[in-house]
């Protein structure tokens, strides 16, 4: 692990990142030593440093200390933690804070390789995500409704749960994305109010608009994904996870455009 | 600082408090080198770890430790963080994790002295509160949006800001309570689905109820604070600040039932 660039597992009780939250992060998939989409990650965080008024980071620091982590593993997770940094009193974050940044790699998750095959089981989750449209789309430190909604159920049979918010609509996983397939056109979740907006998802995204395939982010309830014809859940580490059943309702898993799937896998950025 | 009893200042950068803000916390005042209300603070959050799911604390050493740092000082603030623990995959926290406990004093704040007795000067935010039903009322480590909100204004004449959720209801200062006095009687907004209920709110709550003074919980909006009589804010630091002005309204500041103030203050709890 590298705190600040230096090899070290501990940071400050005063950083702003344990006091408050007060930060972002990233998780990358590592693939032969590499972090996987790299440039996109920390584009993200320092759009991530803008809406939160940190000071911006040297991402070419960020950069260099990333592939240096990464560079010791073959497959793994590669994590960037920024917090706005240390000290200052209260809630009013000083304007002239230096960000403390924190990389490391974790192993690769156990999950099952035929996830991406055979599909996997979503149930839908009691917590709610609350709104908040400065924070939306960031994947920052404030992530107890995950925690919570996450903790709902210890069955492992079950691989992911979906999450609305307080107006029943449909936002995501507890750590993915989630897409519609109806009439072979995508739909996915506009997440203007809460929700993490994925590299992986905006990759899908692209993808299907590349390929002509029609893909539009969308308010989506419950019987929406009911009805879909299929579902398809994205992160950084998982890639593409058909949904097999999700609260009772099964569905095809080879529903997702193949061309889409290859292309996804081809540009390195799915793992399967 | 003590972390886990043992003089620090440093943490794992893979606790959870850090990674996600999965914990809690509680801010003292020490007055002659005692944390006030420390009991009540106490019961707070062995309340809140049971709303996360958190392995209940060893309370006597919390208090022990408690003590032992505010001795080291006369008049202080005494900050206890208690996080989930360190480590765990994913979202998904472990049952049986020990929790973290940091506990260490800070300086007094600078406050001037005559913010109790003059008022202060209070702005309206637009940064608004998400709801969440199962975070209501808890002083976790989620507090971006606290720090976004307090970030909104640099000008030193105004002293705190109102906070509103999303359907505009008034919820909070971004580290007080808020009570309108009206007709003689006190209303507090319900903080049902967002909000961190303040130990020296239902101090000042069941004070008000001792000496027959009514005080309810209610739906507050900008309009009713407008209309108000008077307006404090409540902390276990500032104790009761009256409101002189909030957005562009003027109000008396000696509309504090003297009794009821009286009774705050020689409880200890305040430290005006």
């Amino acid at each position: 692990m590298l705190i600040n660039g230096q090899p070290s597992h501990l940071i400050s009780a005063l950083d702003r990142g344990l006091q408050y939250g007060d930060g972002l992060f990233e998780t990358l998939a590592v693939i032969n030593g590499k972090p996987a989409l790299l440039d996109r990650h920390l584009e993200r965080l320092v759009a991530g440093c803008q809406a939160l008024g940190m000071v911006q980071p040297d991402i070419n620091q960020l950069r260099e200390e990333s592939r240096a982590e990464a560079a010791q593993t073959s497959r793994a997770v590669l994590k960037i933690i920024l917090t706005r940094g240390e000290g200052g009193r209260g809630y009013n974050p000083a304007s002239t804070m230096t960000p403390t940044r924190i990389i490391h790699t974790t192993p690769w998750p156990d999950y099952p390789d035929d996830h991406a095959r055979v599909g996997v089981a979503v149930r839908l989750c009691d917590t709610r995500l609350g709104w908040n449209a400065r924070l939306a789309g960031l994947k920052h430190l404030n992530r107890l409704e995950q925690v919570l909604a996450r903790a709902e159920w210890s069955d492992p049979g079950i691989n992911e749960g979906v999450v609305l918010d307080g107006a029943d609509n449909v936002i995501e996983g507890t750590m993915s994305n989630l897409f519609l397939v109806k009439s072979g056109q995508l739909i996915t979740p506009l997440l203007d109010q809460c929700g993490v907006k994925g590299i992986m998802r905006q990759v899908v995204i692209e993808t299907a608009r590349d390929l002509a395939i029609k893909a539009e982010e969308q308010q989506v309830r419950v019987d929406d994904l009911k009805a879909a014809d299929g579902l398809f859940l994205t992160n950084s580490l998982i890639g593409i996870w058909p949904v097999r059943v999700f609260d009772g309702v099964e569905y095809p898993v080879n529903l997702i455009d193949q061309t889409l799937l290859r292309t996804v896998i081809s540009k390195g950025f799915a793992t399967v």
